[in-house]
């Protein structure tokens, strides 16, 4: 019910996490090849910062279709990626964090150029990472997808 | 990260919540005038079944815009509601399960008619319940707003 | 503005499209595997219905990640497949009908088993096709996923 | 379908509509004033520029929910506004632009302040206008809720 709505995740100002990454990019690509080695030459993290990220799909031949461009399943993938390194870098390595939801606006056609995804994490809660990615082709600053993502992050183990 | 989807929320075919409501369409009229006191007359729960509820708002003259219809945010209302008393069917009387995304597609003009709303649950987790709501005019099975929804449930306090 | 809502697509009852679907299965098959002969195995038609389609996504070895399932790009692909068949059984071969926003929930762990979509259209308008898409693993009927999709319609040429 | 996605509205750089915007703040309030009566005193648009807009919705003690604070709709009304306006200065006086869809992630809860939109214009096609609003509560620069918004845009009337 959002009649006088009520915090969903997290306790406010005194429990916001410290905005310094706890990962650099070198560390989760490190983590990536890991944990996802079907990854490994699709994405590159360029950069991650305090509740951002931005990586790179670089794009090829191979990537083209007949007449084509960049897929939509592979815009997905970037945006879906881009999330979970800006998360990763708040939290930690975490495998486990999944994406619970991911809603998209195509909105250009991408050029035949690498795809940039600039992810911003909105709230970063205890359970709940939530946040945008927007997608652009190299060199140009109109973006050719949005996307909105939501990522539960597990409990944490005391130990 | 969705490569491998692991499991966000609840853990699996043994965790299933009974299908059975935990309450009817009476007792829950009675929490919300309790809880809610600003919703009296807005909506009318009309029937809950399990992982289901539907639910009416009546219009009248005075919900009408000049020369209009049903607003938007008394669409969103009653999406809200709906699912919020579907979920509450299942889990009993929570005050403070709150609304985490709501996302509605406005599809077709609403006529000057009451509005009903048929919520289902499609994941009812220990932590979230996520589902659907689609509104029709009364006496029309074409939908005129389609809206899907995250609810977040409070830890169960153990006593 | 969402105040008093008009129609943002289509005129209203007289012009709602036939429910007769325009093409089968088999038709929609033959066609894709002229324009998107990348698809060719990854998908197949089970079924064409008025507004609706069901579609089998295959999952062998090959699919499967180390100790995982179905992927989050997968169940994508499966649920734009799904309702792309599904609105072009309406209006007929249109290879330019194009996903402008695909939302998706993740629900549960998919089983390594084959993935079902069953696609339904809420609104066939001239300009917009706007429905959902609930994924399942095959032989469970708990949804792994649900979709909300807009696809665009290219204006109809005259001749 | 999204492989080889193509355009699905607009026609790439050349018909990118100019970045000036055709009205201003109190243009556009006198514009509402005048079609949208009812919104009177419950926003104010405080600056709109090239693909943007700030709206503010002033709470007052008849705003609050009993122990409460700004509900659901009213974030609704104040994302649905702060679009509306973001497009109408970009587009010019049109009272018939409709949201076709709006996806909100509530974040925080909000304080008992006036709140804030910021809207931002991601994509201005001819016929539709896509973009997000991030609503803060005034003096705190963390987000409260974060909304994606696809008006429809009428076809021009040529003379």
């Amino acid at each position: 019910m959002t009649l006088g709505q009520r915090e969903a995740d997290g306790k406010g100002p005194g429990m916001e996490p410290k905005l310094t990454p706890k990962l650099g990019a070198a560390q989760i690509t490190a983590f990536l090849d890991e944990v996802f080695p079907q990854l490994r030459g699709q994405v590159v993290i360029e950069e991650v910062g305090p509740m951002r990220a931005r990586l790179r799909m670089p794009i090829d031949a191979s990537h083209l279709r007949p007449g084509g461009t960049v897929s939509g399943p592979a815009m997905f993938t970037l945006a879906d990626c881009a999330f979970y390194v800006a998360t990763l870098a708040m939290i930690g390595r975490e495998a486990l964090a999944v994406t619970t939801s991911l809603s998209i606006n195509f909105l250009r056609k991408p050029a035949q150029r690498d795809l940039i995804g600039e992810a911003r994490i909105l709230k970063l809660g205890k359970r709940l990472s939530v946040g945008d990615v927007t997608l652009y082709s190299e060199g140009d600053d109109r973006p050719v997808a949005h996307a909105t993502l939501t990522y539960a992050i597990p409990p944490r183990k005391l130990g």
